[in-house]
């Protein structure tokens, strides 16, 4: 199983009602690279800014964008075992969250999955306004996990 | 100002419309401590238990209502500057989440920032499930800061 662009964008986009009811955004799917965006309206906190929990939201999602275009999807999950993200701005803008992972990179902990049964890696995150500013900077712990032997 | 019972549940409950899409509730509310939560219905990751997105919400928003419920509201509130959550089980169940802190603790912060402009403290949180497992474990550092001088 391949899945094609769109496909992609629907899970990152669309994987549920929480996603969807904040409006996230796939902007860039490719292998290796993913960039994700949230609107600012309808995630305001009180003082107008977004709010804390839409912009770890933002933080924690292109983890789960990079694994869909970049880890082999029939063989691999991954969990978010830990997020620890500061903030250091107040977010005033659109959002816009990036991620890189080389294929080497993601070979490796492939790997380590299949010898190890599993792989911890982490990822670093920033967020960013529309004047670039880094309002969120934070860093996962994510686990990768084989896929169930269903065939038994 | 005082705030009655009523308008703390309000802005607890209802702050704006990220918070009330997910549905989180005030269970309690009381000077020292705070009992928030959420539901599992509407809050479903892909794989059925309660998505990241809404956990770390559950952790972040108590340190709200105990602002709300603890500190003088009208001289002083709080920003959120870092989080630090840990996904410990799948949430499969409704999830609570509940805040203590001395009132001497509260005059200790509110004295620190009287005296040396802004007051950073830590809160520990963990949030439950149904059958008392800590499906997460958190701390989040905050600051306290004075109201602006509107009368100048």
């Amino acid at each position: 199983m391949e899945l094609s662009y769109d496909e992609i964008k629907l899970f990152v986009e669309e994987p549920f009602a929480f996603i969807e009811r904040m409006g996230l955004k796939a902007i860039e799917l490719k292998p290796g690279y993913v960039k994700l965006g949230a609107p600012l309206k309808g995630n305001e906190n009180h003082i107008g800014s977004m709010y804390a929990g839409a912009l770890f939201t933002l933080a924690e999602m292109p983890a789960g964008a990079l694994y869909l275009t970049t880890f082999d999807v029939n063989r691999y999950y991954p969990i978010v075992k830990e997020m620890h993200i500061r903030f250091r701005q107040p977010a005033r803008t659109d959002i816009t969250a990036e991620l890189f992972m080389t294929t080497e990179q993601a070979q490796a902990i492939q790997k380590e999955v299949d010898q190890q049964g599993k792989a911890d890696f982490t990822l670093e995150i920033e967020l960013q306004d529309t004047d670039g500013t880094a309002v969120v900077k934070g860093n996962g712990i994510y686990q990768l996990r084989p896929m169930a032997e269903i065939s038994g």
